[in-house]
């Protein structure tokens, strides 16, 4: 049986014979009594197994080592250590498969810069048991959020030949031999010759695909992986990443915030509920406070102000920042922390953002200088969502893409939408890692990522 | 209100004023009366909005074109048509959003060749409104049946430096500029200087990693895009597609074989639980005896048979093949279709492959020829998921990878996994576009991806 089963009612096992089968996670042999640490990775619960010397093969059974995978034959009883309520007394363990000596992972405290080196072992510590099941389960919570609403799962593609907004930097994809590659009579590489017929690329963001959706279901979410060739050695960017990006129709800025801070709260209730162990571990071991600093977006609405009204504020307050807060510029780190921890002490949206620094497809207000854009800012983590009405006029997104000096070619299509039965639409985009980031408290993106891409570093 | 709601209980709705909106699928006029076929793509159904010449604006809306989006107040009443029980009185239509005269979409038959020209509005059509909807309802059916039963969601890498088993010709992905390749003293590329420092590809499966997660969780599984670089132009080959790999530790081929048709079941129960409508149009506009066919697999058992038995059945059959069946061979399409449609008329694991025709990481059987290895086949659609069970002896697997002269380069973490704990475990794939082929009725790859990609074609 599997521990997931046994701890979902321990009690009702209580002197019933049962099989495990699982790993050693740590191995303590006395002179009559050996205690094996167990997991079998269903649940973040191990359980204790003491054998005795009355086992036939007690001396071998001893000499089983740390990470080894066994099979267990025994019976649930009372435990007399203090740890545990109860344990396996076994009657009967077979090695199935040995870990030899030189096995990386020990049962000690390792640094998580080694652990990444062995990526492919780490999901076996506590920490990333319960990081790994968290993305396993914050994913599920995505998904029922939105399913249960009617929302409709848009697979949007990963190789595109659109540049994406000018969102990032873009992966090419080719499959020209690089040794000799084709040339146009004018010497320029012939991608006509290449897999597609053109140059082409890995997306940035489903948005604009999304937007199609929308306009034919009204309520679309995107969960995919999403690329950026930029060459920051951050401890918030990946080169790979996944990515949710809801979109909907007939939706404003207003309504797009509600959805926003909604599927936040439900995500939280939902990881507090389904890993409510792994939580308290992290709680505990990992980031202090972090329960505390999540159930604000529980009890407190986020606080919704313009961007100008946050430069105010940001003026107002005194406080010496690193980078002096100006109307019209960007929020830093320090200023998303101070209105979200300082000021309000709550989740704050941000809306109504310069159209200068915000993206073309963005729908313009009536003051002609702002777009209806907002970022959802959380305690702890900063921005967590960004997102924005989009510009369903036709015209004007045409002359703002000339404003910008932006090529139609290629979006066509995209432009087409707002001709064909367009209407008022949103949607915002949120980085998955970034969600784990704020609900584990770790605190580096390639520590929430099963095999972490970034630049100079693909290993595994 | 959304018509979902509304369908999900219509007549509670009965004479009450409701305001929905959506788009204008199909617009009849006469004197004195309009007809609106209305849909906001919430359900597969519309609804009929009824106007008559009380109104103001009568005259322009008369003139409201197909596609375009409106908002509609009015009262749900009984429909003296034959076509529905319920229609909407308007009392008020408002235009949100022309659909211009040159809209490709009319409420006629249009080719599904001309449909994919027009990825981005074919989903407001029936059928891919029921395609895309499944599809969506396919992945939360695959994400609940594994997330019940304990299973951990993992995001295994796109981007990767192993050739994966050389399941496929795979994408290179690079940020060198390809006009100025930066080369070696030898004169070869030198990916030293590339993004990540080596050559890197498009991932064509997430299975190795897979297994180092399941030996540390027990049960996981993929689901994410996957890519082949082949250059083959038919119904069934997209250059990028969604798959799902699960992999279990202590699983032996039959509990595997078991897993696969457990989890089928779960799916066709989803889709026709969540889905009827659309089910009801597929079987009988797009495929008819859809359903029969699905029914299938909800009541009988699959047959189970070996390698061997199959070619032996079929070579007893005497029936005219295209290709010769023959022992220790590839089944042939038609071989599938004669085992699962004629001999045993239900879905079958042929299982126990000659390992020649199989990949270097399945378990070698005792007889030294064939391989733990299973195709399960359904009527329709012939191969759905291929899994086996994979070597976990370290040794043995080492030297299946010399007799097929691979390097391990590269894979020593895969191959560790062998030493460090390592026990019995299998797994396998499944196509989501080939299920939805199977679900839908849809023959072409190219009609269940919202924006498919195949040689020489990636458009939006």
């Amino acid at each position: 049986m599997e521990l997931r089963e046994l701890f979902n009612d321990i009690e009702k096992y209580q002197e019933k014979e049962i099989i495990l089968q699982g790993w050693i996670r740590n191995h303590r042999k006395q002179k009559e009594f050996g205690f094996i640490d167990f997991s079998d990775g269903t649940c973040f619960e191990h359980i204790q197994i003491v054998y005795d010397n009355q086992l036939d093969d007690f001396e071998e059974i001893t000499k089983l080592h740390n990470g080894s995978a066994i099979e267990v034959r025994g019976k649930i009883v009372s435990s007399q250590g203090e740890k545990q309520a109860f344990e396996v007394k076994a009657n009967n363990i077979i090695l199935l498969g040995d870990a030899v000596e030189e096995y990386p992972l020990q049962p000690k405290r390792h640094s998580r810069e080694f652990l990444r080196e062995i990526s492919y072992l780490r999901p076996r510590t506590n920490l990333f048991q319960a990081v790994f099941r968290i993305r396993s389960l914050a994913s599920m919570a995505i998904h029922t959020y939105f399913q249960e609403r009617g929302y409709v799962y848009t697979h949007t593609p990963i190789l595109t030949a659109n540049d994406g907004e000018g969102a990032g930097e873009m992966f090419k994809v080719t499959t020209l031999n690089l040794n000799e590659l084709p040339l146009t009579k004018e010497g320029e590489i012939n991608y006509q010759d290449d897999f597609f017929g053109k140059k082409v690329g890995l997306t940035v963001t489903g948005q604009l695909e999304g937007e199609a959706f929308a306009l034919a279901f009204k309520k679309i979410y995107t969960f995919g992986p999403t690329f950026r060739a930029e060459n920051s050695n951050t401890k918030t960017h990946a080169s790979e990443f996944w990515m949710i990006e809801p979109e909907i129709a007939f939706c404003e800025l207003e309504e797009l915030m509600d959805i926003e801070e909604d599927m936040l709260r439900f995500i939280v209730k939902y990881i507090f509920q389904h890993a409510s162990k792994e939580m308290d571990f992290l709680d505990q071991f990992v980031s202090p406070g972090l329960k505390d600093k999540l159930k604000i977006v529980l009890e407190k609405k986020a606080a919704r102000i313009t961007h100008e009204e946050a430069i105010n504020i940001l003026k107002k307050s005194k406080k010496k920042f690193e980078f002096e807060p100006k109307q019209g510029e960007d929020l830093a780190r320090e200023h998303e922390k101070y209105l979200t921890e300082e000021y309000f002490q709550s989740p704050v949206c941000v809306y109504n953002w310069p159209k200068e620094i915000k993206a073309f497809y963005m729908k313009l207000n009536d003051d002609q200088k702002t777009v209806a854009a907002v970022d959802l800012l959380v305690p702890g983590s900063g921005e967590l969502m960004g997102g924005s009405q989009r510009e369903e006029d036709y015209d004007k997104l045409i002359s703002r893409m000339k404003e910008l000096k932006m090529s139609s070619q290629g979006l066509e299509w995209y432009l087409n939408l707002r001709k064909f039965g367009g209407c008022k639409h949103s949607g915002f985009g949120m980085g998955f890692e970034r969600l784990l980031i704020y609900l584990t408290g770790v605190e580096n993106i390639r520590d929430v990522i099963p095999f972490p891409r970034t630049p100079k570093s693909c290993d595994f």
